[in-house]
C-alpha cells in the first residue's frame, strides 16, 4: 500500500497517520491497519527496543530527552512512544506529553509520540506494540517505550522490548518495599537518577541497596542486573546506561516468546468480548442469577465452543 | 441420585465421597459431579459462609478451632474447608491439615476438610465453591473457607463467602504497607489475633492503626469494617468476632453477583483451555513464532469464534 511506502521512505506525516491508523479502535480502520502492518512487517525487527519506567517525579522525561539527544548526536534515529495513563479517555495526542520532551521532539532525527492507554488502570494498549513496529519500519534505530509505573503497564512494556530500564530516585531503599518488588523481576537495568549535588551520597547508598537486591532477585544466570548512577539534568551516566543497554542486547528467543504472548493476550481478550456479546451466554448469565450452578453452566457453554472454518 | 440423598441425611462418608467427586479433575467424574450438584442445589444456600485469611503464623488454625468449637457448643454444625497452597500437587487430603485442627476435627458436629489448590501460586480451585455447596446441602449451618494470604487466593475466597475475615498479628501497622493494601478492599471484618499477655499493648495499637485505615479504605457506606481484638489461645474475643459476622449477615445480591462472576471465571478458563488444544490455534502460534503479526492472527482467529447449537 501507498502509506506503507511513505512510512518506509521516512515521511513524517505518513508515520503519524500510520500510527493513528493502528491505534484506531474503529472496526472499519482495522482492515486497513492490518494491511499496512503486513506491508511493513518485512522492514521491522531492526531497532533496539528499550522500555523505560519509573514512578512520577523520578525524572523519566528528562532522562529520555538526555538519552535521545545523545543518540541523535551520534547519528542514530530515535522514536519515543510515551504511555500516559492519565490520557485514558483522550486516546489521542496530548500537548502535555509533546511539550514535556520539547528538545527531543524538535530533533530532526527523533520522533516523540504519546500513546493512548487502555483500561481502568491506564494500561498499555495492545496497539503500542504495533506502533513500535511502525517506527521500526520507518527506520528508527532505537525505539523507546516509556511508561509510568502504574498497574500492569510495566509488565506490558517489559513484554515488548529487548531491555527494560527502571529509573529510581535516590530516596534510599524505601522503594524496594511492597509494590516495587514485583517489578524487579521484569527489570534488566536499574538507573538511580538525580545522582548529583546534595543527593549524590544518598544516590550511592541507594545504588548499593539495589545492588544487593538485584543479586537476590537474580532470575537469569547470564545477566546480573546492573545498577547505574545517572544525572539526566547534568547528563552524567547517560552514556553508561546506553552501554548497559547495548551489552544486554537483543535476544531473538525473547522476541519470539513476546510475540507468542501477544497472540494469546489478544486472542483471549477478543474471545471474551465475543462471549459477552453472545445471546446464549447472556441467557446463561440470567439462569445463573436465578440459581443454576455457575460452574456447570460455564462448562456446558465452553463445550459448545468452536472455531469456524 | 443416591449419593445426594445420603449427603442430605448427614452421612459423613457420603459427604467425603461427594466432595472428592466435585474436586475430581477427571473428565469421566464430571457428569456424575454435575448431577450430584443439581440434586443438592435446592438444599443449598442456608449456611453462613465465612472466609478467613491471614499470613502464615498469624494463628488461623487456632482461631478457627476456637470459633468452630464455640459454635458447636451452641448446637451449630460447622464445616471448614482449608485451602493449603503447599498441597498443590497432592490434590488430596493432607494429614498435616487434619492434625492442625485436631480438636475441631474430632467434634461430632464439625467437619474439617483440606482443599486441593490449583495453579502456580497455590490458588483456590474452582471446586472449592462446589465443596461449599455440598457442605450446605449436608446441613452445616456455618461453612468456613480458610486461605493463606498468598497470590490471588484471598480474592477467590472473598468472592464465595458472605463475610471475609482477615486475621492480623499485633506486629504494628507494618502489615498495612505494600502487598496488604489490596486485601483491605476485600475485607469485612479485621481481627487482631494474639491480643494477650505481653502483646496486648501492641495489639491495641495495631487495632487503632487498622481502625484508621479501614476508615480510609471505606468502600461500602453501609458497613464500617470493624477491627476486633482476640486471643484464640485464651479464647477471648472469639464471640465478638462471631457477633460481627452475624451483624454483617448475608446479602442475596452479593451471592448472585458472586455466582455470575464464578460463571465468567470458569467460562474464560475453559474456553482458553479449548483454544490451547485447538490445532488451528497451534498452527497460528507457529506462524507467529515465524514472524507473522500476532495481533492480526489473534483477531482473525477470534473472528471465527462460535458457540455450536
Amino acid at each position: 500500500v501507498k502509506l506503507a511506502e511513505q512510512v518506509k521512505n521516512g515521511d513524517r506525516r505518513a508515520l503519524a497517520r500510520a500510527i493513528t491508523l493502528v491505534e484506531s479502535t474503529r472496526a472499519d480502520d482495522r482492515d486497513e491497519a492490518d494491511q499496512l502492518l503486513e506491508a511493513l512487517l518485512p522492514s521491522t525487527g531492526k531497532a533496539t527496543r528499550v522500555g523505560i519506567s519509573g514512578t512520577p517525579g523520578v525524572g523519566k522525561s528528562t532522562f529520555i530527552e538526555a538519552l535521545g539527544t545523545m543518540l541523535c548526536s551520534r547519528g542514530e534515529r530515535v522514536a519515543v512512544l510515551a504511555v500516559d495513563p492519565s490520557s485514558q479517555k483522550s486516546g489521542g495526542s496530548l500537548l502535555g506529553d509533546k511539550t514535556r520532551m520539547e528538545k527531543l521532539a524538535n530533533e530532526p532525527k527523533a520522533y516523540v509520540r504519546p500513546q493512548p492507554s487502555s483500561g481502568a488502570l491506564g494500561g498499555v494498549a495492545p496497539s503500542t506494540r504495533e506502533a513500535l513496529l511502525v517506527c521500526e519500519a520507518a527506520g528508527f534505530s532505537t525505539v523507546i517505550v516509556e511508561t509510568v509505573g502504574v498497574g500492569q503497564s510495566e509488565a506490558a512494556v517489559a513484554d515488548m522490548v529487548d531491555t527494560f530500564v527502571l529509573l529510581v530516585s535516590p530516596a534510599g531503599g524505601d522503594e524496594l518495599q511492597g509494590a516495587k518488588r514485583g517489578i524487579l523481576e521484569l527489570v534488566d537495568v536499574i538507573v538511580v537518577n538525580k545522582a548529583d549535588g546534595d543527593l549524590l551520597v544518598e544516590a550511592k547508598k541507594t545504588r548499593d541497596d539495589y545492588d544487593v537486591s538485584s543479586k537476590l532477585f537474580l532470575r537469569d544466570a547470564a545477566w546480573q542486573v546492573p545498577v547505574v548512577l545517572a544525572s539526566a539534568k547534568e547528563g552524567s551516566g547517560v552514556d553508561d546506561v546506553w552501554k548497559k543497554i547495548q551489552l544486554h542486547g537483543r535476544d531473538e528467543g525473547r522476541r519470539v516468546a513476546q510475540a507468542e504472548r501477544a497472540l494469546w493476550r489478544t486472542l483471549e481478550s477478543e474471545v471474551v468480548r465475543s462471549l459477552r456479546a453472545n445471546p446464549d451466554v447472556q441467557k446463561a448469565v440470567d439462569e445463573v442469577r436465578a440459581g443454576k450452578n455457575p460452574l456447570r453452566v460455564a462448562r456446558e457453554l465452553a463445550a459448545r465452543f468452536e472455531l469456524q472454518r
